[in-house]
């Protein structure tokens, strides 16, 4: 469930059907060549999964974990517990279009931070970019890609034509 | 931290500064006189405790779990998580008037319930009196004093003036 | 409308377009096998019967009842008005996506309590596990039967598999 | 609790705290010196009296029902299932401003409605001023009544002055 | 545009896109064989048909005024401010579900009422039925009829079979 | 209450109790120099002097409307139905936090529009510098004061000092 | 991506699938025969060309400035920041059926005003109204047109037939 | 505004009277000793100070920026807009209670993340704490300090006492 190399990247999500969602943001860290591991786990199914996932992503040499969950969404919270390293929250769609998604992974109290994305794959797309920025913090090459990332994302804009 | 008795209850809250939330919840027991005990305990920042207590719990003999939190208020599904007793959530006030608490509380997914009452110390008043109901099932003489609790609150109501 | 022996759950819906979502506490009871009866009846077109069905449940020996209902979703706090027992509310979809019949449940006054799981099916299926919950705190082997659940549940988390 | 004549009106309100959101209903009425009654009854507190104030207001010769009430306000929509005269409701503010309250009494299913008006004292002026002129349709004199205070409110707008 | 004898109801909507919602309301009428007008005229784009139809409904006999609109629904208060009719406002659904429609048709200030149903079709349906209510304050044998309606629509709940 | 010069612009407000959050409006049209003229007038209990006023504007050489209400906030809506001027609104706070009136101004159906501000204070300011943004596109010397204006308060900005 | 004339307006959104909702402004400028631009631009990943089409438009002879955008709808905000011209923000439906939109393009700080429009298609059509009623306000044959258009789109609500 | 050494974290806050917000972040870092420069600048009334910035925020050694706003905020995007570098949003609280503020922070269209943290001064605290996350990732002191600092808050939590 991972690429070849030692993973830097932890992703995970609360079912199997959040896979369309979050999906966009394994195809970032593919785009910029970067290893990453995505599983299924469940704060409220399977939190033994979850402890043990995120108190040992450290030294398991990771830098930044991803998690997506939707509705009473604890995913990434309670990762953030268990762990010192940056983690990034992805609102996954619900039945009250992902508001309550949205505000249970940011409206953490003071102490443990979950860094939240927007509301489903523009959040997943987006946690993987965060991520990538986070990492390149101590990685110059991987700075220069996402300079050539958003010079061609702008390109794409610039190219749209409407049928006016 | 506890009355005399056992423990029947287990009342945990996020936080020293949801004491007078909580406090109804407290005055219930006491009044119903079923031994309880109650502690401050975090999802975020003491996850090994809140595991603890809750997986414990059943072992200890209590019958209801009952958690206060506020924002994303992780609590009570992350003690739901670790045990098979009944767990009853009360959404704190919040920045957002613990709408982000209820959300957070009540939108469990398929599997893992909380059992989740009113934002604020109306919900921690009415998380009390379901556990009481609760205990109830199995305690004949307890269903008596639920009745009679009722009779007498419907006499206040009746006994009610107005300045009209 | 119930299954075979004496009900333990009394589960009622507002109308009988909430078959859809309410089913899954119906699943429930029947993979825990537990006798349940359930009905239509609503707060607003057959108060008379939601008084009867909801006063006697009691002496019937039913030890929790369910309501689900949508909008003004007055049904589970008008059954927990006329009872002792412990009352569960699942906040049915409507065209607020639910927004009005969860805050139209969750947010009784203090006194009468109704426990309230999440919007939708999910609740409904929740509201069958905590009442289940509920019943276990007499019944030692029905504690073993959610254990069992329980570790079924999180298996099938584990199982997932991910097209990455 | 009511002014001298047989009521035409029933005011009716969850608490005796709500009095000062529902003393303007009652203010309206001595204005048009329309006899009402006025009582504390709550729809969970209280089913019974609820039921039977409801069910009796036809052959007390009543002819508008307000009922006010906060939160989980089953008030107003209790009554009106238990009556075939018009019901008002007037939604009480609440932890949520009074969102729920509103939801609550106006999201009515088909076949049993509720007049609903603003939330706080402007709803409970609004639901005397509305129950006037439902009265007034039989009764040209006060159909003239409500034209003077229609004027005499115009005027006072008119001759606000801003400190330009 | 209305049925034959003169009408005692006016029913309006903002645009003949809102029929669809506003349909059930003509039904519940033509149920009740009451003579009823209704017509399509736009708060925004027909002012002053609006200020027209409103301020002479009363000397056309008319007794109740129902208006939908949806959006920023002006509408009913707009009506209400022409008149000294009881008038009852559906707010129609939008693109926010209808709460905008909602919040525009029921947060009236002290002074001017609209008694406000439920969003959509069964809010429509409710303000025939409010209207009707509100007719048979005078007319005793239409009272009868809607005791007739109520025991037969809770007579159709009661016949509601579930596939359990 | 005006100032001296035959007024370019109309501001309105509901309610005399608006002129705390209005009074910005005025303030910015006083230090930009352009005539105004100021009143209270309300939809619903002053509808024909609301219709006067805004059908007379354009020939009273008035060049735009600023109406700010709370609540059904109807007053920008219903000038804009009367006008062919742009008409602007500012929503007030209200016991909703000002979303009533925001949703009631800005979700106007296609045909009349209403350029809405932020609800409150900032608002009715915003409104002001709206409005001389609009006639500024015909007066040349007027641009260059908003340019001046935008320098001075970037300046405020750049000369804000924290107490790090 | 305009049509012949020198642009008067200048219309803009941050992607090309905001056409479809962006379109009915494009009819009402043709409609109108009013010359106008329409480009593709975004605050975020095109923050450049924002400020260079912002900032130079005024001398360009634009007069009025109208930016759709969707969820953190930054657009209107920005290009408002760089230009005196009044300019006019269209919220395009989002995930959360365009509230985020809304919300970030109309709670504009004191200072720097966007005049808002409603959500979606409404508002597109309504903005390109107000910049034509804005646009008018030195152009007295274009007022006549707008007096026509909207006795126009009167007739067209007269002329409605409903199938009662 | 900044303390001794180079700063490795840029702070930035739409208006001064965000102060009293944001402090909480300028305590973190002061507590973890990390140099830091801190500064009020808007996105709409200084837009070119806050692109020059962002944009140079990269070659100044700065590694983790972090944006206050309220409102519509849009400062933490248009900052993301301009720079590689990880940017973190707190959103103000606000008229809305923070809503909008946190929409406009959160909703970032896919392509430019901004990481958003709690509404408020908890918000403003985690912002720091996700910072030095962030640049813990490439030093192992700095983690360290984080574990002792996660240690010390566990224990504060666990030595809370209630007044049972």
């Amino acid at each position: 469930m991972s690429n070849s190399d030692k993973p830097l990247v932890g992703i995970i999500m609360g079912s199997s059907s959040d896979w369309d969602t979050m999906n966009p943001a394994v195809d970032m860290f593919k785009e910029f060549d970067i290893p990453f591991e995505c599983r299924v786990m469940s704060a409220h199914r399977t939190p033994a999964v979850v402890t043990e996932f995120s108190s040992t992503a450290e030294e398991r040499g990771v830098e930044v974990l991803i998690a997506g969950a939707g509705g009473a969404a604890h995913l990434a919270g309670v990762v953030a517990a268990h762990t010192v390293l940056p983690v990034l929250g992805v609102p996954i769609e619900s039945k009250l279009n992902g508001l309550d998604s949205l505000l249970s992974t940011v409206q953490m109290p003071g102490g443990i931070p979950v860094g939240t994305l927007a509301i489903g794959s523009a959040g997943a797309k987006n946690a993987a970019l965060l991520a990538i920025r986070i990492m390149a913090c101590s990685r110059p090459e991987l700075r220069k890609k996402i300079h050539a990332f958003n010079a061609k994302q702008a390109e794409k804009v610039m190219a749209a034509e409407l049928p006016v």
